[in-house]
């Protein structure tokens, strides 16, 4: 028969069964950790309507959209999940309880031109908190909270929270006189990092047109720094000149000042001015997340507040604040790093359970069954290989115990129990064998899915 | 602004988030319960390159499939995850293990016809043995109780996994001299359920053209019941006739054999002759599982041994056997039937902690975040609505507790707890609190997430 030859599309993460057991645990850790905070899960479709999808309509992504017709029908993957929430949300308003809170974790779709570490489709996993007409405040202040417990819990500590306001942003350029350029403005200052802040006056004069004096006043205000207190006393200058500020102040003052009772650290957290995060969704707190140890990565959780979910749907005003982790390239990225805890278990099984011979057979059945019982992970092996294949074949998995089952074993009602890391073997009875595998088990899986050193 | 009015496609299921809840539950269990038999989590794109996923070819199903054009790239959504296993493993052989354990639960596409039940998008939750050249009968003895532990850990007793063996079909239409029929026959026989034995004896004679005495034979032979001993017995009675029956039984009589000590009772397992499960693809046991009170739904997890698995890919001989439950239709089947739990928590959060006034702020975002700390799941309610309207959000989304913090509880270092089911409230201390919570919710989740009496 000619044969097709096997390929997996590029820009398609498809792991190997090790790093794929690292990403579930991943996942895992998401769920319960957005849980915590009374975060619901929700599954959308990945196809939508076209029209709904790009209800928004929207330049760069459009080109990307998978679209394609399927009888009548115009329809697309989902390239986010903030539409489909906004869709969800319109659709069901009235069944929902607000503040509505969900979590989503799913694929998304984007035909970029593939390179390294770039992917077409790849995973978000988003939060979002939805309010009826309004939302206090003390959302946006619990924001930082949640990424703070997610990255520890993941065994992150040398990361960033990074915290701006774009009502401070807006209000600033407003008192500047140069609300009508604040885009063009914003997307120079976003290049801070990149070039340096020379060349960011140099932009802002010859490009944008902004005269000397005021690019200075830019250049002063953006290189605000120091600690979050002395970054807001700082802004306190600018107080009583745009009312806008005044009120982005006061609310980048309350996010901070309730970060101690939500347990973030100062060390994790920063009031950075210069981040933006794009020019017209986000209206008030908005959040990057940086890797202390690897800036060049950017950020690895943003978002940020917005007045308005689900205007193209629907004329009920629903405000918001949400943050989202492209899952699939910060695994990459950890990955390529070398930050992946390779001690935690990967095995697809805790025991291998050997018989040997036939007449082990029944029993060695009957002893798995046990094990399972005790929500311990056994595969058994029945496969004529010889033994020493079948060692290597619990050696190449990292399947850390295996049991051998034969006559002697059977005839006292134990089972020799082989610890392969140590090489050492003992004869038990079934429970003295789950007493040492589940203790052994909680030993090898303590540490956190992600290292910071190697 | 004109609005686009907000849709989801008809045959995709997008969930509430109370039956969302539930539907996390059964795919937690499932998940839990295949890694207990040593299967890894694979995930593989939902997108393929069309001439991979088509290989096959293949009538009904390629008129379904969502199928397009993305630049040069002829792609398609995968239709089940069984194609995407053979690639994956035709790829990734010379890295994996075998036999290869995996398990995968994941959407896939069919653009079927939509109407009450069917979906176009749905969760296939599988799981498959894979092997190098040849596969111990063994894993087909164990299929059946890995059937039998998920539906009892999802709370269900009346079912029954039906087998029969595809070699003892074929020996059986070959020692009648009816090998080459063999396709058509089983078709008719497959509706004995739907038209009764009288029809099918008619079809087989009048439309597929077989003999009296022939169809005679054939309705004996399918009308063989009783005890799994009695059917092995009865079964004895063709032995000597046919090198492939003989096999057929005798792979059958080791599955049977070993179910005892697979923990499978005899009440939730029986060897039915009359079942097929396609054509082609399967070539030893085959498995199908009813709900005994349901007998209207069909299958819910069926599968089979297959000799072949890549044979479109790779000359390597990769036997195996695998089950797959259509989960997004077991769903809908589930809540339709009222068997899911209402008992079992849906709500998004355990505690809604409501603090009594701006000064009790950070005290109820201390308490929040320690109450998090033990793993309890907390929703802070700070908008600023009436007691009442506070309330009513607790009791509308079921939230079982909800905490007030006032000057006098803060003064006093406790907070008052109240659950929701019986109005019971306390001044307790937080670790208090978190006692009761945690004891309360412990009675909670006790249940199963279906439940068969109403």
């Amino acid at each position: 028969m000619e044969k097709i030859k096997p390929r997996t599309l590029s820009g398609f993460m498809e792991l190997l069964p090790a790093p794929q057991m690292q990403m579930e645990r991943i996942m895992e850790i998401l769920r319960r950790t957005y849980a915590l905070y009374g975060f619901t899960p929700l599954d959308t479709p990945a196809i939508e309507s076209a029209e709904v999808l790009l209800a928004k309509g929207g330049g760069e992504t459009e080109k990307q959209i998978y679209r394609f017709q399927k009888g009548d029908n115009d329809l697309a993957l989902r390239f986010d999940l903030t539409v489909p929430l906004a869709k969800y949300v319109a659709i069901h308003s009235g069944e929902l309880c607000f503040p509505f809170r969900r979590y989503q974790i799913g694929k998304v779709y984007r035909g970029e031109r593939a390179q390294r570490g770039r992917f077409r489709e790849f995973y978000q996993a988003d939060i979002d908190i939805i309010g009826d007409g309004k939302l206090s405040i003390i959302n946006e202040a619990e924001i930082p909270s949640i990424i703070y417990r997610t990255f520890r819990a993941l065994g992150l500590t040398r990361f960033q929270i990074r915290v701006n306001n774009r009502k401070i942003l807006n209000g600033f350029y407003e008192l500047l006189g140069l609300s009508d350029r604040a885009g063009d403005i914003m997307r120079t200052v976003d290049k801070l990092d990149k070039i340096g802040p020379e060349n960011v006056r140099l932009v802002l004069c010859e490009d944008d047109g902004i005269s000397e004096e005021k690019a200075d006043e830019i250049l002063k205000f953006i290189s605000i720094g120091g600690s979050n207190a002395q970054v807001l006393e700082a802004l306190e200058a600018y107080r009583g000149r745009s009312e806008r500020f005044d009120e982005g102040l006061g609310e980048l003052s309350t996010v901070v000042g309730y970060l101690g009772a939500f347990g973030v650290p100062e060390e994790n957290f920063a009031v950075d001015l210069t981040i933006a995060r794009g020019l017209d969704y986000y209206t008030g707190t908005v959040y990057e997340t940086t890797m202390l140890d690897h800036p060049e990565i950017g950020s690895v959780c943003s978002g940020g507040r917005y007045d308005n979910l689900a205007a193209y749907y629907t004329d009920r005003q629903l405000p918001g604040v949400g943050i989202s982790i492209g899952l699939t390239r910060l695994f990459y990225v950890l990955g390529e790093q070398g930050m992946l805890n390779p001690d935690l278990p990967t095995a697809p099984a805790d025991v291998l359970v050997l018989p040997m011979g036939d007449e082990a057979l029944s029993s060695a059945i009957a002893l798995s069954t046990a094990l399972r019982g005790a929500d311990i992970r056994v595969q058994l092996y029945t496969e004529s290989r010889k033994f020493k294949a079948k060692m290597q074949y619990a050696d190449r998995l990292a399947i850390p115990y295996v049991i051998f089952l034969g006559e002697d074993e059977i005839a006292e009602g134990r089972c020799s129990v082989k610890e392969l890391a140590t090489g050492q073997q003992q004869k038990l009875s079934p429970d003295e064998a789950i007493e040492l595998i589940r203790a052994g088990l909680a030993e090898r899986s303590r540490g956190s899915v992600i290292r910071e050193t190697i």
